[in-house]
């Protein structure tokens, strides 16, 4: 031991615990394997943190991914090989979407690494790198960690993971998580905004304001992860300006503000919103990915001559870029310019307002997406897996300070029920509602057992279309493809085979649907519920018509 | 269209699919996503190649595995991002334990990949490189394939593939797929063993054989793969000396033959089998890989002087190596050599060839493994999952032309599960018995339902010994972890929730497992079958026993 270790009696393992604790992570998740039992044995005896147990590590990926929505961070340990690399799906997803999740592998023993033995869980290869390499074009950051650099790698990588909203990538020997590192101090330099910058990004916009009748705010998800909701909601309020949502930052605003006139989907959405948005002679993007799911496969009209793009770290207006400034202070900056439109927040209506659909008429989009709204609550955390309900979901108007987490971008099929799991952790009392699909539900279903297992109690919507309906409606080419069918399942007996009990339903009308959620909102202190929406194989929302003739059109003028 | 174009009327689609025809592939696994639709179409309308829709994309990459190892290739079609990424431990698996599978992946349309537009399943950064990254380091190959190169890239893959036992990754764009090919001409230099290489390396085999009174052959999995074990076995014939199998290379001989003696496992295994093989003047490895598994903990003691390995692609003999010689040619010299052993092929015991334990008595390890030894029939297909079943039934005796299908080396847990419904696929009229622990089942268990939908009737064995009862034994150093417990399910309710029908039953005790076994053998033809197995949380075979006592010690020398 040198001198330096043994000022410290930290270990690496319980370091690591306290950086982790000190972001607000409470409880970590993944799956246990020979070579991260000394990372979990710390973690059973650490005051604070607990571990939670998912059924496998894609789950745990995608559970820690939906606990970072919530509580802003999340952490997941893997074992070396065979764990981490059932975990890239996740990763790769929260880097796409912006969520800063500390995945942790636990590797072999440093010495038999360093003879370069052929152990299992790797590739007989003799290389310990290879895992580690994997992860390098899906994360923001990776690194070996050991005694002698943990001090400054560990709190580096968690600084940028959170500076950055995106996943980093720690592996530490099995060996060397008991031993005790090496103090150093870690000393980031604090990014600030260059006052020049802003000023002349601040003039820019004062230009194109002056010469603006109307303009509107856009909000996309950065606002929701850097917390900028409450600051771009005052500056709609200084303005009188209307704001609207990206598909991808769902919930980024208090959607139930008068300013809130729904979401803004280019061609495919509320055409009402796409009037605002598109006749508006200045548009403040703030954090927007310009993305097709953000911008309806990119029929989106938003030229930049008439935009203010603030983003985390930079401003661009029209096709000037202003570098080094940081969102909460552009947005400051804007408040102080003094906007006064030419006219009031303009009426728009909301396609879910309205309850339609007599009791004994079968679901539809239509019926059930108005009753989906009708029932939602305050501080309800909304989980939505990628498919129709993705679309529909988007346009429901939800109450102050609901949660609404999805994968509008990344979108892999599977995610909400796992992302659930990491809300419900997350989310304290707050009542959890998940809306999958039963095609995407199939791909992940064991975190139902986790569910369950863990006590808790959320609302489940299994919208049963028999395949995958999303992929029918975005193949133009061919028709009733025998590779979108999946096998028929009986949820109601998976809750049994799971070992658990739920209030679990099937409903194929209106009525049938108000009743089960009467029934599950009354049930929700004691019980999972589980409704079952059978509706036809091709029913779906307008937007998704839409896409589906545009998609036609396209294929059309290209062949 | 260019001229070359001209002249062929095949896609890039039929192309690719014509060339897995050949090397005898007859279905291909994966999931649909929207950017493989075009690859789905065209195989939908392919005469001679079915697609196999798996239940998430890791589990169709373990199906996949699982087909090749019967088979002989594989391939995987998945989606770009989302798809691709949920099957890497699948593929680095496949890797590991050198198990050729192709793995295919659509893409978006060039024009928007070449524009980096930020689309849906991407990391919203204009970077389309990124997932083929992911996958160099965990396949011998990779290559974004073209109309321009598919004539030359696909082939090679193949190749590759095929003449290195490895997975190999192909991406091509949507637009891609459909269009013609430009054809060119893929004439591969033909590997040829070196004359003057196997002439000195026999020469030495010679020197080292003369002086050797007694010697053993070993086979690991390069045997089976590269279809050695008829020559192999003709040389232990040959010689008269006895033959062995490694953990990693089980079934790769004939079980069932007078030579064979069993697994050598160092100083967990059989002793009897370790006294021969450690005895021996002269061993001859047949492709053993030197790993940890393998080698019982490298407890095996095998010095370098007195062994001849024989790997696909040379020779090492003592120190020396001998370059480009491939296996059969040297297994062919080695059988000219004329060895005469001073004595006879050894008589030594297998340790589940009696039944023991009375019927109303409990399961364990000792009396449910030589039940399992006797129910095998010649030509079953064995899929073993990792946990403590991979100890015990590495030593059950196979019949003859049983294939053996475990993770010996990569040990991913869950594997086994999808991996039977790709030997399922591949097997034809085969009868395949499944061998899973709860735990390892709940990672993969939606592969059931797929089992089900297919009208597959495995016999399914259970192990459920109250969580991860290898990892309790793999760490000696804190006792009752949390970590290591997991949900209790119905495996009844679980068919009946996947809408199929089985024949399930839990055994507690050796009579009921006597009676189960002869029910679910019965019903083969009929109904696939679960015999759920509940012991002790601790319950081990033999080696398991001897390997926690190893950690212990060396635990105990450490600290």
């Amino acid at each position: 031991m040198t001198e330096e270790q043994d000022k410290s009696s930290v270990t690496l393992g319980v370091f690591l615990l306290d950086c982790l604790k000190k972001e607000g992570i409470r409880e970590i998740f993944g799956i246990p394997g020979d070579y991260n039992f000394t990372l979990l044995d710390a973690l059973e005896q650490y005051e604070g943190i607990d571990f939670i147990n998912g059924r496998n590590e894609l789950n745990a990926g995608y559970a820690a991914d939906g606990y970072a929505r919530i509580k802003g961070m999340a952490a997941l340990i893997t074992t070396f090989g065979v764990g981490e690399l059932s975990a890239c799906n996740a990763i790769a997803g929260s880097y796409s979407e912006s969520v800063p999740v500390i995945h942790i592998v636990g590797s072999p023993k440093s010495m038999l690494q360093q003879e370069h033995k052929l152990l299992h869980h790797t590739l007989h290869d003799g290389n310990y790198d290879a895992f580690r390499q994997v992860y390098e074009p899906i994360t923001a950051y990776t690194a070996v960690v050991t005694p002698q650099n943990a001090a400054i790698e560990i709190p580096a990588a968690i600084r940028i993971a959170k500076e950055r909203k995106k996943p980093v990538y720690l592996v530490v020997a099995i060996d060397q998580v008991t031993q005790p590192i090496v103090p150093r101090s870690f000393q980031p330099e604090d990014k600030q905004t260059n006052a020049s910058s802003l000023e002349a990004a601040t003039a820019h916009a004062r230009r194109l304001l002056d010469n603006a009748k109307s303009a509107v705010i856009l909000a996309d998800h950065p606002v929701q992860r850097y917390g900028l909701g409450p600051q771009v909601q005052k500056l709609s309020e200084a303005m009188q300006i209307p704001t609207a949502s990206m598909m991808l930052g769902k919930s980024s605003l208090d959607e139930s503000h008068a300013n809130y006139i729904g979401m803004y989907g280019g061609a495919f959405g509320s055409q009402e919103v796409s009037a605002v948005v598109e006749e508006a002679d200045c548009v403040l993007a703030v954090g927007v990915v310009w993305s097709d799911s953000n911008t309806a496969n990119f029929t989106a009209k938003l030229e930049s001559s008439r935009m203010i793009r603030i983003q985390p770290d930079h401003v661009q207006i029209g096709e000037a870029a202003y570098r080094n400034i940081k969102a909460e202070d552009m947005l400051s900056a804007l408040q102080a310019v003094g906007f006064q439109p030419k006219a009031g927040i303009p009426q728009v209506s909301f396609p879910y307002d309205t309850v339609t659909g007599g009791a004994d008429e079968p679901l539809t989009s239509a019926s059930y997406y108005p009753r989906f709204q009708r029932m939602l609550k305050q501080d309800d955390i909304l989980v939505v897996d990628t498919g129709t309900l993705t679309y529909g979901l988007s346009q429901v108007r939800l109450p102050q300070g609901v949660d609404y987490i999805a994968q509008a971008g990344w979108e892999s099929i599977g995610y909400a029920t796992p992302a659930a799991f990491g809300a419900s952790v997350a989310g304290g009392q707050r009542r959890v509602l998940l809306f999958t699909g039963e095609g995407a539900l199939q791909l992940t279903v064991q975190e139902i057992s986790s569910l369950l297992a863990g006590g808790y109690h959320p609302i489940i919507f299994v919208l049963n279309n028999s395949g995958y309906t999303i992929e029918k409606y975005l193949n133009v080419k061919t028709r009733n493809q025998k590779y979108n069918e999946i096998p028929q399942w009986s949820y109601t007996k998976l809750v049994e085979a799971f070992g658990g009990d739920a209030y679990t339903v099937q409903v194929r009308t209106n009525g049938e649907l108000d009743d089960a959620i009467e029934e599950a909102a009354r049930r929700n202190a004691e019980s999972m519920s589980i409704i079952e929406l059978i509706t036809d194989p091709m029913d779906a929302p307008a937007y998704l018509h839409k896409m589906r003739e545009y998609l036609k059109m396209q294929e059309n003028q290209q062949s």
